[in-house]
């Protein structure tokens, strides 16, 4: 049987476990997104306990994956009330916390269960070795669709998430027309036909208004969301602003296997990546169109592919320059493929990863030693509250 | 590092996967005790739908394990209310659902994350084609202590799994003392000193007061639980009816293994199973004392060690009654395995597990063909109403 990049998405994790190739490994750019996001968070949350302090907050984190990161932004979040708490006229006592970790099925919530008795531990420490209750669960499912009762949710949040589509671009899924449109591509690019910029476009705008409108029935009135994901800076999604994404360079890494014979052209041309960057200025008008949420702030931020620093910052010379460059191609590969991997081996087979890889490394040492300005993406952080 | 049976019990988990001894292949008594206790499950949904349908129905499974069964008692609730609702005056529509499966943060979630899907679907066909609500979560946690907030159930479900306590009992977990009173035991057994007795009555003792006193904060008052565990007949602990416990067979194989050198005597009297089996009057006189929940019926089913039928049932002669005895054996000694494997495992070493099971399946083999009659275990169906 062959599998659809469909089906392909309804499995798609990180790779499990605590190997070198793990997510666990390598989720240096998610953590660096919590960071550079971390005041949007504290000033929704300021707002939030300005107008209520709950018995009980009830948060969700959509797409919380697994491995170090997963419960990065809850602890933060919780630290935070806590914080507030404490500073409060009266010094009232924080909430309870109950905590919905939510990604797809395929995730590997046994690694993120594994961590909680460690995570409880450290809770307790930042308050000062008072207790902290907080409830926590797993939520398994896609949120392109309901994950929780109505009216349950005071807090929102989710990071590195919304840019995977529900599915591959409606139309793309057709097998013939993929092949016809994309010709070597595995995302859009400057050179796609307007049908596959569309096609784009138009599954993000509904894969978005679908998530707005089911967090609209589960965020309570007045309550708060928190939400970063990858943007691009160009309101053309093929201006040569943006021209440079990740997925180019993996294509280039697949075309060059289908010339050597190791892929087929045909398997590679019928493939889509379910994602999307979009820029800002869309995502504001979704959630005005959609009309339940207030947008209180959409700001984009630029993080470097691997999550450090600017190579051009650091280097004095051109050689420690290039031992620089080959060290970022090297990283960024690991990071992409822990994240990247388990969709593509299941459309393209376990056999071909080690070796596509490894031609994304070199390409990715050639682009860092020969641009070392251009390594850098955006993240659009968007703070919504529920009219 | 030498592992404790109390370290050893923060890990303890069925066997995963999907293997010969994995629960998931071995669930069949739990399946049995499930359908045993069915009639009690649907007596108290019945009783607290006549109270109360509300627009969700927030349901806890305690201990829910992993495999087909994780999902069976939830599955059977949520089509009780749904046959409920269709019979009821007017046909109100039935609730939404949000339901908790908890077990230890070492149970394999993944793989009940898994099998949603499935369930799901089924859900739909049992509904005839009409979608049904239903949110699920993992919720990770001893239940043994909170596990969610304030007065947030409706309905607590438990099978087969309150018969685990806390911890090895207070005083057994003393190396020096559980070395002098075990000798060769690994559970309370007929000749065991007063002291051995008393420690694992005071320990199932001290756990289900804290049970019904978290519990008691979490289910809604006038809302329900039906508990179902090991058990035993008669009111003393050490009385023949029930001498013969499973546990003992298991040591039996204990001790012909250290006979022959190939497990230390003391590592094997330092160690005590985390488990008692209660007698009705001991259940009903704890959830008087602790006097949160009203006990709305207690009863005492008897279920085959396998789930299957008697032996002495359906064999017309020696010969196929031999033949039965062994083939009981075998079935038995599996599901126990699937069960206490990962809890042996930790404590004594993955080594010496096959050789463990073969001398227990042959133990078995003998008791069955020499006892075709004694092949029973007691458990409690416990049905209580928050005051």
């Amino acid at each position: 049987m062959e599998l659809t990049t469909m089906d392909m998405l309804q499995i798609f994790h990180m790779n499990k476990g605590q190997g070198e190739e793990s997510y666990a490994k390598n989720c240096t750019v998610r953590n660096k997104i919590l960071s550079l996001t971390k005041s949007f968070v504290e000033e929704a949350i300021q707002g939030y306990l300005s107008n209520e302090l709950p018995e009980t907050m009830v948060i969700a984190d959509l797409g919380c994956s697994s491995g170090p990161t997963a419960l990065g932004a809850v602890s933060e979040i919780i630290n935070m009330v806590n914080a507030k708490c404490r500073k409060m006229e009266g010094h009232p006592s924080s909430p309870k916390f109950m905590v919905f970790l939510n990604d797809l099925p395929g995730n590997d919530f046994n690694g993120v269960f594994g961590s909680l008795s460690n995570f409880q531990k450290k809770l307790t420490e930042e308050k000062g070795g008072e207790s902290c209750s907080c409830f926590i669960a797993g939520l398994p499912g896609s949120f392109y669709g309901r994950l929780l009762p109505n009216k349950s949710l005071h807090f929102v949040h989710s990071s590195s998430s919304l840019h995977w589509l529900s599915q591959v671009p409606a139309g793309l899924d057709d097998k013939d027309n993929a092949k016809m449109l994309n010709k070597g591509k595995i995302y859009m690019s400057m050179t796609s036909p307007n049908e596959v910029i569309n096609a784009y476009k138009l599954q993000f705008r509904k894969d978005f208004l679908l998530f707005l409108k089911c967090r609209a029935e589960e965020v309570i009135s007045g309550r708060r969301m928190v939400l970063t994901f990858m943007g691009r800076r160009s309101n053309d999604p093929t201006s040569s602003e943006d021209n440079f994404y990740p997925w180019e360079l993996i294509a280039k890494s697949f075309n060059s296997m289908v010339s050597e014979g190791l892929i087929e052209e045909d398997k590679l041309d019928c493939f889509n990546v379910p994602y999307y960057a979009p820029c800002l200025e869309e995502v504001k008008q979704l959630v005005k169109e959609e009309s339940s949420f207030f947008g209180h702030r959409f700001e984009a931020v630029e993080v470097e592919w691997d999550g450090d620093v600017k190579l051009s910052n650091n280097q004095s010379d051109e050689h420690s320059l290039c031992k620089a460059a080959l060290a970022k191609g090297e990283r960024v590969a690991k990071i992409h493929r822990a994240v990247v991997e388990s969709m593509l081996e299941r459309y393209f087979g376990k056999i071909v990863m080690d070796d596509l890889f490894q031609r994304y490394t070199k390409i990715l040492e050639d682009h860092f030693t020969n641009n070392p300005n251009n390594s850098t993406m955006i993240s659009l952080v968007v703070s919504l509250i529920r009219n």
